[in-house]
Order: structure tokens, then C-alpha cells, then sequence
């Protein structure tokens, strides 16, 4: 099998080499770059030197040879590819926001500033959560080419920390609140002042408070999750490391799901709140009994991107405040594996009727 | 004037002998530890060579030389040498938990297991921030020796964070959320798996969710602030660095105070919302313009611990989710600064009637 | 094939298991800890949840049902389990120093504090650094089951950055130099004050400068590589990150291998002195060129342990000084990989006649 | 006294502000800056707010108003504002490399790649390591304004660290090696490649191997403490932290000089060794003993960054390699204080007659 990667230099597209390369369907990987055409992968990338020799082609030479394309481009760049991609006959995999809205082009266009280029292309494409999407993806794949709308890497760990709650009635009125944390690689290999080293090492920075892109799209999945509209607040912050995002959800619990009698918000949680926390946590292991890559923790342990490292596991562990009213959900990722080239890989094996753990094997790296 | 510090050779003890040897009106220190009694600090920490040289001596000998006594000691150690000082006249201020619960001795016992050794030292006690009870110190210390329950690290981040948005009743129904995330000093020096270096570098982890000893702490300050009870729900996390504490934290806004029509959660911020948050910004300013150590950032900054590093500010950024119906605020402080050593020296500095600055002038490091 | 590993809750067995996870031919693992036994491996490394699920057993349990015995145990405990895996006619690779050494039993006790327990066992042992002494495991496996000594971290990037160099008779009179720096993984899983996250981040260390344990090691691979006794002066230092080990050596050049007419101490580096260089790397790569693991860098390029992550490649550069009479060559590994756990497994590939790579062919992750 | 700093927006820029911020002879501060003029100084450095508040103004505009000019501009630019500074009778304490190599125009052009703008400009500079000119900067500033050639951060670290044993003739034939590595701060404020977050942290890095421009300037020193010339062979390395130069110097020891008997390079040291060790390190003690900024740390101790945080200290540690033939010198410095502005304004101090260590005595923080 032929893989094309376009904008394989970007950081995304570099972890998608590195996991294809284990990959036992992947043959050649055809590697695009726009800008550094004409380069070899190499000489950007000296950790693949005798893994992979490449020079980097143009996007279109890509999809012209390749049975499968990844695109790990900037979002609005990309619609001409995936729609050559369908006009080959060839699943086109987008790590950009392009194909995350479907028809909401409204909302598209209010945060990326753009409308679609070519609309039409959403009648192929599916938002690429597996463990939301998974029969969508197979069906479409089933009749044609599909274009997946790869999820960000907020709105995984987001996403996935809330399903269970969400879909089962647990939650209340009252906002969902998202507090997440990301690694540096979260921001690409782009140059900026934020991603300098004596500027993010030793800090932690929230950004874009109230006003980041990610924000509909989690807000879109919680919503489908709980099977109506779902109000979100959501903080991302910098930490000074290189992978990995962490997210911390309150979801407020429904009136009839909290435990009886409360709890003083002075005292330490009553032995009736924990085991109701234990009960919660069962649930969400048994939601999540058969997803290859949802690791629900046993009571007492918390979800760290400790665990996750390199790997497409989401770790989630189940809390609740001290008072039983609100069910604190953690979840880790590494944000360049599950919230971007793992997943992706994922999609792929969805689409190609291949087992979902293909190239996603290898354990979590303890250090 | 002489200075005594019990538990000497804790982070927080270290951090207090650098702060101390910049007082203008600290003379003599007098260093001691029960663990270490005997040795050299320089020996212990040798960034102070040449800067201090101190055999540490018994708590009781620094007692009885000193005109004031820090103790960064464990929580329930210390309460007899703080019967001690009282009956030599002089100031204690202590860093521990033992006097930051004035008579609820329930609430203290309840999590950190023991009751009081001697609750009649609570006449003499008073909780030490500054911005909250800084008359109810310097009214005590007129009268005679005078204790002060040093503020935790998390308490004041979140604390500060929420006095103006409470004390203001902006504050609607519904908890209080507080996620925060601590650098690894937070942790103190003694050994342990959490921190040792390759288990927590690389890596974000919350612990003690919904069950962390500052939930009482925080919440005791966010009720009497808002002059109701309030519901609290925390989240600490350990965060790879050595030094800072950031908080976000999420209050839910008042139906009045709310801007008017709402906004879609899946749109950005509109200009109404932006407007309000900055209105809410300039109420923040306003509240806290005559103290020395906070610092509400203009609009369009926020608050990171990179600003802070080694200073006893706390800065803080004031914003809206993207409906207008939550407030977040954002503080970071220094975790052994504010969040200890700096705020028990500004508290030394209040006792004595000196300029709170003296000693706490050091411009934050850039970097 | 069945596969113990014992000492497998330190790291360099935890890296032990995430190796040997992606080997074809390994299956089931038996892990051993004398401390830890009963415990489940999944509960001290969370990362292996759902990979690998096993009660640790005692070492000799593990010796009595595997074909190939791993042991990551301190230096001087292991021997006897050496023992027993003979007896059982199965291969044991141990990661300690207690086999590095040969018959030189004096030069073991006067750093290792000990003398041999079993002296015998160095006619079935042999120094497990492939690329020195690939023909002498294969000779030896081939008779019957093998020791292996499994190389320091230290003496692997320091001996494969010399070894050229001295094979070839590059190497003048005088001293090589080793100057190295380490992640902290490289102190191991056992907490200890230098390890302590804020003792040892932000800070770079040197350590037991001049009387380092590794020292031997080096120098007996240096002379031996050199055919004439070589003197080694080497300093290591720890390094803020978790993995990792960076060598720089510096070779004096013998006369005639030196650039003729020399430069100025004061003056850049002339094209013959970077010519020189050239000529010298070419050597280099030359001599590794069936090496499965070592990768000579293109000229330019200057090695770093960025390069190198979780694999068991080893990366060397070679340099000139601005006189041209120095060879300074930069070495750079993973310490827990090609430094411990996977040259470990490189010599069970060897031994049992696979392919030298099976196991190990992970591409490096970029960040 | 008003003073002014030219490249106020760069770190060594921003280090100079924090330290003259506490000292007490430094009134009013001119900030100017090229590219940032008409701009504030806490929108740049968000860590200065409420310390000072300041927009920035041209070069001229600040010498015009100054009592004493810094300039932390590139090397190559400030020729001219160093002979305005001189026209108006002030001194110019210039941190670039212009005024580092007196007289040696060729050395400097060959590695700056331009000849000097002013050359006559030399009359009235010196080079401003004051442990080793301090005479000749008190001279020539009695006799007028003069110009300070602010040492560079590398040799400054390396020249402390070899003065005492080329001074007091201990070193033999053969290079002079000194590996370092510094703090990414190291690296300045401009984005690079090299200095984006995921692409330093976790990985130490050499570059510029026998090629870096430090190279001539530390070269003339050593040869001017050994009053002959000497090689040098000179490895930079870029390590994961914000601060910090460690450097590691490996002096050969003269025939006479060394211990008797000499020591097997595979043996630990001997005790006659280790005394050797410490005599040559009471030769340092005695070296330094009225060098308020240098620290010779006792017997067992080895420097590390970590003691030298944010101070004007330079820790060195002496030892001896096991054969006791190469002396082997670690020193430590803060890049950004000793290694930059805290020299310079050590240099203030000397120019100016006022004690050495104003502004400068903030104790170096613990962590």
C-alpha cells in the first residue's frame, strides 16, 4: 500500500512517518511539502536518517501515486486536495479543522475566518472520533471514497472524558467545563515567540481564555454526546513539556444522580461519595469496554500523561468533588499520537477494514 | 533585629533566609531544625555560601533569642513553640496549617487528623492574607504577640483570584471552580516518588481530587468573601517545573450581572461579551489598586507564572467564556513567594509597622 | 519463547518490557523482583495497563520457566541467579557491572567493593558490546548458554565514538577525554536527594568527577580497542531530561595524522582543517558500515541525543578543533536503549541467531 | 545618576533592568532599543510591571541623557554609539564582542567577519573581566571616560576556571579542553530553530564545534593568566534550562606539578591523589580570596548551576583525574548575570568607585 503525507515536515506529519514506519500495511510513503519540495526528510527530521530517505514531492504528485492520503496542513489550504483525492477514488485523511463542522459552515467560517471552498465535499466527509463515529466512518468508507475530518487534539481528551457522563444522563444543568493543559508541540514546528524555549520552559500559561478555535468543536460533540445543546467553557493553558495534553472536566451532575444528603464543601468526601464515584467509574469502563484505545483507571489512580506517552491510548479516571455535586473526569493523551497522528492512523484502519490497532501497538514509554 | 526560622532547611525556610538577607531590618538569623540540628545550612543548601554561614540550632534556642520566629515546619508540630513565643512576647508566624482555622477546629481535625494541642492559642491567631485581614492583623499586633496562620500556597492564588469577582456579587449560584496546577517545589524538599525527577518531568498530573487539605482552606476564605456560604470544587496539579502556582478559576456570573441576550456556545466572544469582561477587568482593578502585591493585568494580557518568578506579586487576568456566563479569572503567584515565604515576610513586615515592600522588592525574573 | 526478566521494576527493566513487547519472537514474560514480588507490574507502571497484566514472581521462579533470563539488578547481587541460568543451560544477560569485567577480578573489587562470588563463571561470559565483540558472543553462545555483560551507559557512547579513531591509529600520545552528560533515568528508579525534581531541574551537574565507576569500563574498551594502553580521564554530569546520554571525546591526534602547517589557536578553522575532518568522518562511517545501529553523521551535522530517542541507534559526529589537532567526536544514546535495555536485547538477537534489529526497529520520535 | 541601556528589549537587556532595579546608586533608566522605539518596556516584559514603566527611545536619546551607557546590542553595530558616548564624557560598558580583542583587529575580523568601524576607539577600552583587569579598569577610567569590553559568557566561566592553575604555572604541554554548556537564555531573544521549545527540550546538543567565536576570546585569556601562549580546544553545548553556563576544563598537569608514582587509569584515585587535589584546590582558595564574586567550594563539593542561580557568583571546584595528571576545573556561572549583565555591572561598580557587589548582593535563589 502507497501512503501519501502532505505536509509531512510539520510536526504532525513527522509522528505520522514515525507510526507509519511500523505500520505492516504501509509500503512506501510518498512525503509533500509544499514549501520544502525538493528536500529531503532527513535533513529536517535527523531521527529518520536510515528509517526513511526521502525527497519531498509536490501535494499533487502525492495524491496522484498514493492508495491512502494523510494531510497535516494548516486549516483552509487543503479542500483542492481532498477533492482530487476523491476524484482518484482515494480516502483522504485531514488533521486541519476543513472537515470537522459538516454543514455547519457557519460556525467554520465564524472562528477560521473563511467560508468552504467547496461544500460539496462534506457529503464525503465524516468527523474522524472513532469511538462517536465509528459505524459513520465504515458506512461511508463502504460506498466510496471518504474524507475524514480528523479531530483535534483538545477535543479528544475533551471528548472522551465526557461521553459516558454525557450519553448515559449524568449530567445536569449548568456549564461543562473543560480545563486543559498541552504540551509545546501543540503548537507546531512554526517559529513564534510563545514556543520559544526561555519563554514557555518553566511557566504555565493559560491562552486564548473564552476564545480558541476548539472551543465548537468539543461544544458540537458534547452536545451530539448528550443528545442536546450543552453549554462548554473551555481553557487551554501551555505546560513546559513536549507531549501530551491533559484535561480536567466538571460536569456538573444531574439532581437524582448525586448522592443523597450531601456533603459539606468543608469536609472531606463521606465514604457514601466515594463509593458513588466508584459506581460512576464503573459505568464509564463498561461504556468503554470494547474501544481498543480508551483506558478507564482503577479506583484511586488519576489520569497523568505519564501513562500515554507516544502511544493512541486515552487514560481516564473518574472523580468527584467533596461535596458529590460535580463528577470531575480526567483525561490524558498525547496530543501528537490520539490527538492527531495516532488517531489518524486509526481512521485508516477503519477505512481499510484493517485491524484498529495496526501500527499502534507499541507500549506507552514509562519515561 | 534578630530573626529566628524553625524548620530551616525546608524549601520554604531556604526561600525565607534569601528573602530575609535583602531585609533592611533583618539582622542576625538564627536558623534551626530539629532534623539537622548541629550541621551547616551551607552545607545543606550551597547557593547560600558566603551569603550565610549558621550552625542550626535547636527550635527552643532560636525561640529564645529571636524578636520575631518563622516556622516552616509540618502541620501539627508546632503549636508548642508557638506557645512558646507568645510567652516571650513575640510575633510567630507559621507556615503551617495550624492556625489557618481559627476556632473551627472541626474542619481542621477532620482532614489533617489530629485536634488542637492548645485551642486557646487561637485568641492570638489571626489568618494571614493580607488583602482580607489586614486590619484584623495589624489590631491584634497592637495588643501584644500575635500569631499568624501563613496562607497555603493554593489558598492564596485562588483566593486572590476571587475576592473582587465575590466580595462584588458577581458571583451567581453554582460551585466554585478552582483548577490550579503547582510547581514541584509545592511538594517540599523530603523525597518521594511524585517527585522524583523522570516521574514527573514531561508529564502533567493532578492528585487528591476532590480531596485535597486545601479544599477547607479555600473555601473558608471564597465564604467569607462572598459573606455566604460557597461551594467549592479544587483540582491541584503538578506541573514540570520547579517554582510557580497558576489558578483558573471559573465563577459562575450572576443572572444580572451577565451580559444582556447571551451568546451562542458554539461562536466566539461577541463585542457586548468582550466589553463586559473588560468593565469586570477595570471592577477587578479598581478593587485592588492600593495593594502593593497584586497586579490585574490590562486587557488583552493574561496571567501566566512566568511573571511572577521569584516576587511575592500575584498577577491576575480577568476574561469571560465565549456566552458571557462564566467568569474566569486567572492568578499566578510564586509558590514560595506569595504562596509562603514572601507573604509571611510581607506579614512580618505588617507586625512590625513596616513598609510591607521592605524586603519583597526584587523585580520579578524575566526568565 | 519464554522470556524472564529479573529486577524488572527498575527502569532499565521497565524499558526491558516495552521492548520486548514488540519483539516477534518473545512471548510470554516472566518478571521477577525480590522487593516488589506479589505486586502487579501495571500497578507501579501504569503505562503498561492493558499490554501487560503479571504478578511479580521471585527471580528464581523466573529462572525455572524461561528460555532467556534478563537481569537488571545492582551491581553484586547477581551472580548466583547467573548461576542457576547456566545450570538451567539458559542464556543470562545481565545489565549490572558484575560481568564487564573478565578475569580482571581486581580492577572489579577496587570500584565494586567486592570481590567476585563466583569466579568461574567468567569462562562463560563475555562483554556484550556488538559492535567490539560480536564474533566472541556468537562463538560463545554457540557452544552453550552465555553471560553476558551488558555494557555501561557511560562506556557504550564513549567506546563507540572512540573506537575508530584508535582501531585506526588516529590517536597520538596523551590522555582521551570523555566529557558526558546523562538524563536522570540514567540514576534509576530509587529516590535519592539528587534526583529530587527541584534539585535537578533547570541545573547541570557533574558528578564523582575523577572516580566514577564506568571509568575501568572505558579505559579497558579504549586500550583494547587501541591494542596499547590508553589513558582515560572522564567526567559525567546529570542533565535536566529524562533520557539521553551525550558524549564528547577528545582524541589527540598522532602527528602524522594531524593536518600539515597547523593553525593558529586564535583562527577559525581552514578548508584543509575542515577537509581533515571530512576525511576522518568518511573513516568513520567506513568502519561502521554494517553497524545496524551506529549512524555516522553526514559532515555538517553534529550528533545530539534529539536524534536518538527511545531507539538503539548510536550518532556520531566527527570534528576537528580549530588547530586540527584534536579529533572531538560526539556520540549520542538513548541510556536506557543502546545505554542498557536495548543493546540487552541486541544480545539476545545475537545469541539466539535472529536478526541483529528484531525488536529494536522503532524509528527514533522526533520530540 | 541617570543611566541608559541600548538593546533595553533583549534578555541581556532585560537582566540589566532587573539588577540596576535594586541598585541603589541607579536613578532614572533610559531604555532604548532600535527596533522596539515608542513602544513600553512591561508590554515587552510583562514580569516589569509596576517596577518600571518606560517607553522606548533611540541610542542617541539615551547617551544623550546618561550618566553611563550599556549596550547589549549584536556585535558589529555600537562602534558608533560607544564614540558618542566617549564624545560626551560618559562610559560605555558594551556587552557585544566589539571591544573584547584590543588591538587584535584580525583576530576579531576573521571571526566577526568585519574589520572595526573606529579602530582608534581601543585607546579607551579595556576588556572587562575584572578578576583579571580590574587594575587596568580603574586606571584608565581615573584618566577619563572609558569603554568596557564586556566578556562574553563562555570565557568568562572558562577563564575563572583556569586562571589560578595557569597563573601559578601548574599546566604542561597540550591543549587546554573546556567543555560547556549553557542555558538556552544563552541563545538571546531572537526565534531560531534551534532554541524552539520541542526542539531543545529533553536534548543536549554540541554546535559549533571547534568553530564558535568564544573560541579567540577565551584563547587570549588563558594565554595571558599563563604569560605564553596556549592551545585551546573549546565544545559548546546547548542544555535544557533557561540559566546557566557549566564548564568543564581539563588542564594537563606539568611533569612537576603532578603526584609522584603516577596512578593506574583503571584504579580509583589514591590518596595521595586526592590530596593533591586539595592542595591545588587551597592554591584556588588563595587565589581568589578577595574576589568578592568567586567561590571556591571545599573539598567534595563539586559547582553545579544550581548554587549560582541569578547571582554574579562563579563556583569552581577543583579535582584531579584518578591518574593525577590532568587537572580537571568545573566552574559555574549564571550566563545571564556573571555571564552578562551582572559582570557589567560589576564593571559599573569598578568605573565608578562604588563597592564591587551593589546591586549585585541578592543571595543566588535555592531553586
Amino acid at each position: 500500500m502507497t501512503i501519501g503525507i502532505i505536509g509531512a515536515t510539520g510536526y504532525a506529519g513527522a509522528e505520522l512517518i514515525r507510526l507509519l514506519l511500523g505500520h505492516p500495511e504501509a509500503g512506501t510513503l510518498i512525503l509533500a511539502s509544499s514549501s520544502h519540495a525538493g528536500e529531503r526528510i532527513e535533513d529536517i527530521y535527523p531521527n529518520l536518517r536510515c528509517r526513511v530517505s526521502a525527497v519531498l514531492v509536490s501535494p499533487e504528485a502525492a495524491i496522484a501515486k498514493s492508495d491512502c492520503v494523510f494531510a497535516a496542513l494548516p486549516s483552509g489550504v487543503g479542500e483542492p486536495y481532498a477533492g482530487a483525492a476523491l476524484k482518484r477514488g482515494i480516502p483522504y485523511i485531514d488533521l486541519s479543522a476543513d472537515f470537522r463542522f459538516d454543514d455547519d459552515e457557519g460556525v467554520y467560517s465564524a472562528w477560521y475566518g473563511k467560508p468552504y471552498a467547496d461544500p460539496g465535499l462534506r457529503e464525503h466527509s465524516v468527523y474522524g472520533l472513532p469511538e462517536l463515529n465509528r459505524r459513520r466512518i465504515q458506512e461511508l468508507a463502504s460506498k466510496g471514497p471518504v474524507i475524514i475530518g480528523n479531530p483535534g487534539c483538545y477535543p479528544t481528551g475533551a471528548s472522551l472524558a465526557s461521553y459516558p457522563g454525557l450519553a448515559k444522563g449524568l449530567a445536569g444543568e449548568g456549564a461543562i467545563i473543560v480545563d486543559a493543559a498541552s504540551g509545546v508541540t501543540g503548537g507546531g514546528r512554526e517559529l513564534s515567540r510563545a514556543f520559544h524555549f526561555p519563554e514557555c520552559s518553566e511557566a504555565l500559561s493559560p491562552y486564548k481564555v473564552g476564545a480558541h478555535r476548539h472551543i465548537p468543536e468539543i461544544s458540537r460533540n458534547l452536545s451530539k454526546m448528550a443528545g442536546r445543546p450543552v453549554r462548554l467553557v473551555f481553557t487551554p493553558h501551555l505546560a513546559p513539556m513536549n507531549r501530551g495534553i491533559l484535561s480536567t472536566v466538571y460536569i456538573p451532575l444531574a439532581a437524582l444522580t448525586a448522592p443523597p444528603g450531601g456533603n459539606s464543601t468543608d469536609l472531606p468526601p463521606s465514604k457514601e461519595i466515594l463509593q458513588r464515584a466508584d459506581e460512576i467509574r464503573e459505568l464509564y469502563a463498561a461504556f468503554y469496554q470494547d474501544e481498543p484505545f480508551v483506558r478507564v483507571l482503577p479506583s484511586g489512580a488519576t489520569a497523568s500523561t505519564r501513562g500515554v506517552r507516544q502511544s493512541n491510548y486515552c487514560d481516564i479516571s473518574v472523580h468527584l468533588d467533596q461535596t458529590g455535586s460535580t463528577l470531575i473526569v480526567v483525561s490524558a493523551i498525547d496530543n501528537m499520537v490520539k490527538g492527531a497522528a495516532g488517531q489518524a492512523l486509526q481512521n485508516m484502519n477503519i477505512i481499510f477494514g484493517f485491524d484498529e490497532r495496526l501500527g499502534l501497538g507499541a507500549a506507552p514509554a514509562a519515561f
